[in-house]
């Protein structure tokens, strides 16, 4: 791999705090961190158009290689030209290696549409039935580099077992033990397949710290996965992005010790509060299917908290949903209307909702940016988070 | 009503036939006719943001008053300041008053979600039952007229009973007195509304034809409704636009008795071959939920034929759905993808098809106006008819 395609430089940071405003290169371009990436698990983020996200200034999105191997095949999006080309994206793509899902597979109580029984983990790797087609498929380290690469995002996830929070202390340290291996193995894979490369892009491979929710371990992580000098490094785990304390605690243990010149990516970060609480603690990526989920059920964020759209309240509210909001949805429909649209049960309803979430977010992080770059964060967090509702639903 | 505001030109004739290239003057801007008229019953065109029909060069839409009235209320759209303003579209706008849907109401088993024994139907007007709240519902051609004025749309319909076309003879005639009966009603309380308007801005009525499929009632109809001497005539029916040869039929019958100075409207005709036919027979606007029906479907009209996007033959297809349209989804995606997308279930796969096959329908509507404007008709019938293969299914 060419390092130079992967150039991270840091820009600015703030005072007293780990955050920092950045900018990653990759072969798609530049991404000015931190960044809010929506997620396209499926070769789409819900409802959008790649127009609707360039419209919205989306750099980067995130794909399921995990989804994308059981439909359509990765070796399907290779004859395509890659996922670049099948889904018509020109910006830059990161892959996650399917490790959070083989775990929400075998962990069915905890997450939605699973079958536990049906998932088996060796040392070697993970049996699983495919819920498409009931087929029984296998993923291992080396198989999920080598998907990955045909897939042939910018950035690609080492595979990990996600392992569960409620865990005593030896299953922890025993599943921190077998992702540490899988990532050695991973890297060695992912060094073959970047000098086997002729005419492909490089890609770039980010480690993952787990260790669930014990200090001691997370912070072996933190050092192992930072001692293997990958071109980024992940922290990943049923807590982060779910429990907005917990997250804060495992990254005021590990911020310390992530390298300084790599760029850090918080896996499953969604909530416009945990924006400001991981950027503080020297993050500079985030994905979360928690905007385009909460969009899709009809609830946008906005500058005061979140808004309900089917609520009665916005009858005859011909106010956008969020004044201070400069996307297309804001900029063209009342509330009125997509309550109406919700109500009616109509697509356009989680099309428009979903176009202002992305919007926002990105907006959002883009602003914290520019706090970061003019030195005051500070300023910006406490009259953004003064205003910011959080879960309240809005009534007026 | 101010006339000047709904001028109606014919720039070109095809020689030969009744069909003719002209320009239907709104208070929301001009049509070019013949004119496909895309439907968004409920103040949507389903899963299309006013921005995509504008890039799809779309004129006029079709809104359902049936629909509109029991939800969001045509009352709320008042004081949202009309339909237009609510749906954010700047260009014309025609509501149908929803004579065809209480028919659909009372014959279940021909259309879909229906209650047949809770409409009741006499000379004064239709009770009904809403299908969203059970209320009991009623619709006079005075309260047609009515709602249709609160909802402001720039061409609004008569309400007309849609007889079954299995009436015999002396029924459809009874039904067909009822019909013209409340057509004149509709054109008194539609001049006593308009007289009565201060800052809204004028709306032209259209009477419609019924008649069945019988050539005395048909003729007798068509007499009377341009007698009226309304800003436009309509042709509508169970077998309008569904039975492609009564169509033709009807349209025969009718063709010569229609007024030369004033636009021709066919109600529910979509599918690409009958837009020759109606055109050839002197129809200048046309509407039908066809075209974005079959998209969410994943049926895509081509220059071609019908494409069926989750064949398996487009499971390695690079290409475009149709290599001739320039729409944003065959500008930007190939087959293969749009089958993930709707193998997958994403909501992005009814968005592109209707983004595209509304797309085909306006631009070969163009086209064929084009045809006449340049006395090729005939010409560029053959070419396109003989490229296509209608309902069949292409395969490669």
């Amino acid at each position: 791999m060419d390092p130079s395609l992967f150039r991270f430089t840091v820009e600015a940071r703030a005072p007293g705090a780990l955050a920092r405003a950045g900018t990653l290169w990759t072969p798609h371009g530049a991404i000015e961190t931190p960044v809010f990436m929506p997620v396209g698990t499926q070769a789409t983020v819900k409802t959008l158009t790649p127009r609707d996200l360039v419209d919205s200034a989306v750099q980067i999105l995130l794909a399921n290689a995990y989804h994308l191997t059981l439909r359509p095949g990765a070796e399907a999006l290779r004859e395509h030209g890659g996922l670049h080309q099948f889904m018509g994206w020109s910006r830059s793509l990161l892959t996650d290696s399917g490790g959070f899902q083989i775990f929400s597979l075998a962990n069915p109580r905890r997450r939605e549409g699973a079958q536990g029984s049906l998932v088996k983990v060796t040392d070697e790797g993970v049996w699983f039935t495919s819920p498409i087609d009931g087929s029984r498929q296998f993923i291992s380290p080396e198989r999920s580099v080598d998907v990955q690469t045909l897939i042939g995002a910018d950035i690609i996830m080492a595979l990990d077992e996600c392992s569960r929070d409620d865990n005593d202390e030896e299953e922890a340290e025993r599943s921190l033990r077998r992702t540490h291996a899988w990532l050695e193995r991973c890297v060695a894979r992912w060094h073959e397949q970047e000098s086997n490369k002729h005419d492909q892009p490089p890609q770039a491979l980010f480690g993952i710290i787990q260790g669930g929710n014990s200090r001691r371990l997370r912070e072996e992580s933190a050092r192992f996965v930072t001692g293997l000098d990958l071109p980024g490094v992940a922290v990943g785990g049923e807590s982060i992005g779910y429990s907005r304390g917990m997250t804060a605690t495992i990254l005021d243990w590990i911020g310390p010790l992530l390298p300084h010149d790599r760029p850090h990516y918080a896996m499953g970060v969604g909530d416009p509060e945990s924006f400001f609480m991981v950027v503080r603690r020297g993050i500079d990526m985030f994905d979360c299917v928690l905007p385009t989920r909460l969009a899709r059920h009809g609830t946008l964020f906005t500058r005061r908290g979140r808004l309900r759209l089917a609520s009665a309240a916005w009858t005859a509210d011909s106010r956008p949903p969020d004044s201070s909001c400069n996307c297309y949805t804001c900029c063209s429909f009342s509330r009125a209307y997509l309550r109406h649209l919700f109500k009616a049960e109509e697509a356009l309803g989680p099309h428009l909702a979903t176009v202002h979430n992305v919007h926002f977010c990105v907006r959002l992080v883009r602003d914290i940016r520019s706090a970061i770059v003019q030195g005051r964060l500070d300023e910006y967090e406490q009259e953004f988070l003064g205003a910011y509702q959080g879960g309240v639903e809005l009534t007026d």
